[in-house]
């Protein structure tokens, strides 16, 4: 045996997911047009300013522009970004506090890497993002689910059972990928009560790991809590993937809470973990180009046309959908086995994936940040496979 | 506690390193002209080529061009890279042995998570590229260091002594950093030999993990071995950065030997290791940008040159140098301790490392990869520091 015992185990679990990536499936025929709901990799593309940034760029080359930045990022890129943070939440944000990664997953990877001691436990709420379990076993931290409501919103009571002397971190992520769900301000002000009453009594400090992956795709004028204002124990993960469409990338970056008692060890040691996991600094052409570029986002009228057009279809078929508030999945529940469900809809050329990867069994996530005529062919689809169930 | 107690310790023993990427020194006075030679970061701008490519991908945008390649990278790239690979070393490689990775680093972190399990060791030769050590630790590895004799030269016995039924993989970085040495042909099928035999008596198949990060950088018309041809346990770790001097942008790649027994198992692996650790792929722009720079190199003459001019100077002043063979250090003896050495050098505002932190003692590493006037400025220095010790 030469593979690492627990890789091939993740191969096992997951090997669907290189498939997606792939854009491979292998239920459906050859000659079958294929609408691809599986991957969150946009089909629109990013804006305008993003292209005449990366132009400018790269018309204008300066000695050493390609060579490594400082471990933490070039100076004048954390520095927009703190600039643009302490407008946003009113809070004294500096480039200390602010470090440059290879996406979100790569800021994930350097904060459980910096925190996590072997056996240390790390909270994720359910549905969760997918890959949390592998970030969280790859740094020795063991991962502890915590189910969210019926309708995906926080249940306290879920989250206080769980927490024990080892629980390190909780990591949050709204809007919510799979569901779209935003957690209200007085849900975070609830945990936030939670986690400062568990800190006193094990003299604990427990971290708030914030995925902010899809702040910037917010529907309806709908507002995101400021978690900086409701946790100082916050270590905030960001990615500029979503809102300037540019996912293969691999640029975003962490920010620590000004008013964190350790802010000084804790930057060090997430310098630490971005050189010795080898990312060693976040791609510097990338850093460039995002630095005159905070707050640029892609239209996110065109998401939310996308979102309605589709939950109003699948409504419309007998689908019982919540809404999302954010991101760019819908996650209807399935009459009957999610498995079996997804296969039907295979059969028909659809391709979404299953809740149970999400930690739900009973729901599908489709990904809708596809081309509006994707999703358009594919609707006698859907209603097809619902009416076969109903 | 709140951080890693490892991190912490990691922080406490190497925190110099991100001083270097920061260009800081802690000894050295504000109003002294400083003499950078501690990073590896060239100061010879990228090849024409380089920034013509890029210029023609950043003018001629297409859909989906910054979106997620496939997790093993674009299928072009690959295919690029193959394409090179079986013309240099006479062998069938094909788009299924190479992995995108971002840069050296990346490579070998996703080579050493896909093979290892827990206390499984991992050979390196010292001296030794000085996080070798720290990525062994990141998944769960245990690094075990053989000493080359004083030349650098491999030493065979001292390699079959530390070979156990738990030894998993033997790292080999030629050229190397620090020292510049190329092993001979001769020396690496001597090893090859070893574990062959050590294969066949244990039942396991020791796989070499080569670091060709400096195969580009190589003087005197020296030839590196073929690796592929030497041993076909091997996996081959590739990066962009020396070349084409870009190490800021994060681009390199994997390749295994065709004839591997578990070459498809193994890409399996790798490309789960470079998903879960949150790389996902390789930036899509570079891969873009290096499809047709296969074999572009800066030129190799401006740094033999800096080489030429800094070694001579050198023994002029007394120093006992190695001429390196290839990459951009210079390794030479200091006259008693390497630490007290480099605070002298410090003192004149000439900045290198210690042996110590690459393994070996009474030696310092300068990295040459400076202006030339750099060099010549910091020549006075070195002498007067000599004089000082002899």
């Amino acid at each position: 045996m030469s593979i690492s015992i627990k890789v091939m185990e993740g191969i096992a679990a997951s090997s669907w997911v290189v498939k997606i990536f792939d854009g491979r499936s292998q239920f459906v025929s050859k000659e079958q047009e294929v609408y691809d709901f599986r991957l969150g990799n946009p089909k629109i593309e990013p804006p305008l300013k993003f292209a005449e940034e990366l132009k400018k760029v790269a018309d204008n080359p300066f000695p050493g522009m390609h060579g490594y930045s400082a471990l933490a990022g070039h100076v004048q890129t954390r520095e927009a970004i703190a600039k643009t943070l302490s407008k946003e939440r009113g809070l004294p944000f500096t480039a200390q506090h602010v470090i440059m990664t290879s996406g979100g997953a790569g800021a994930l990877n350097i904060i459980l890497k910096a925190i996590l001691n072997p056996g240390d436990e790390v909270i994720v709420l359910s549905p969760l993002y997918l890959e949390y379990p592998y970030y969280i076993d790859n740094h020795g931290g063991v991962c502890c689910l915590v189910e969210t409501n019926a309708d995906f919103t926080l249940n306290i009571n879920n989250l206080a059972a769980k927490i024990t002397p080892r629980t390190k971190a909780v990591i949050v992520n709204s809007p919510n990928n799979p569901t779209g769900m935003i957690y209200s301000d007085e849900s975070l002000k609830s945990m936030a009560r939670l986690l400062g009453d568990k800190n006193r009594q094990v003299g604990n400090d427990i971290f708030l790991i914030y995925d902010a992956a899809y702040q910037d795709i917010v529907y309806d004028g709908n507002k995101l809590p400021d978690i900086f204002n409701i946790y100082s124990n916050t270590i905030f993960a960001a990615s500029y993937s979503k809102p300037l469409s540019i996912p293969g990338e691999r640029i975003g970056y962490a920010a620590i809470h000004p008013a964190m008692k350790i802010s000084g060890e804790l930057i060090e040691a997430l310098i630490f973990a971005n050189r010795v996991l080898g990312y060693l600094s976040a791609p510097v052409l990338m850093q460039h180009v995002i630095t005159n570029l905070q707050g640029v986002c892609v239209d996110r009228a065109e998401y939310q046309e996308r979102r309605d057009m589709f939950c109003n279809a699948l409504q419309d078929f007998g689908y019982s959908v919540t809404r999302p508030m954010g991101a760019y999945y819908i996650f209807p529940e399935t009459p009957g086995d999610d498995l079996v469900f997804t296969q039907e809809l295979d059969k028909e050329g659809i391709l979404v994936l299953p809740g149970k990867s999400f930690g739900r069994s009973g729901y599908i996530r489709i990904a809708f940040c596809v081309k509006k005529e994707t999703i358009k062919k594919s609707l006698p689809g859907f209603k097809k496979v619902m009416d076969r169930f109903r």
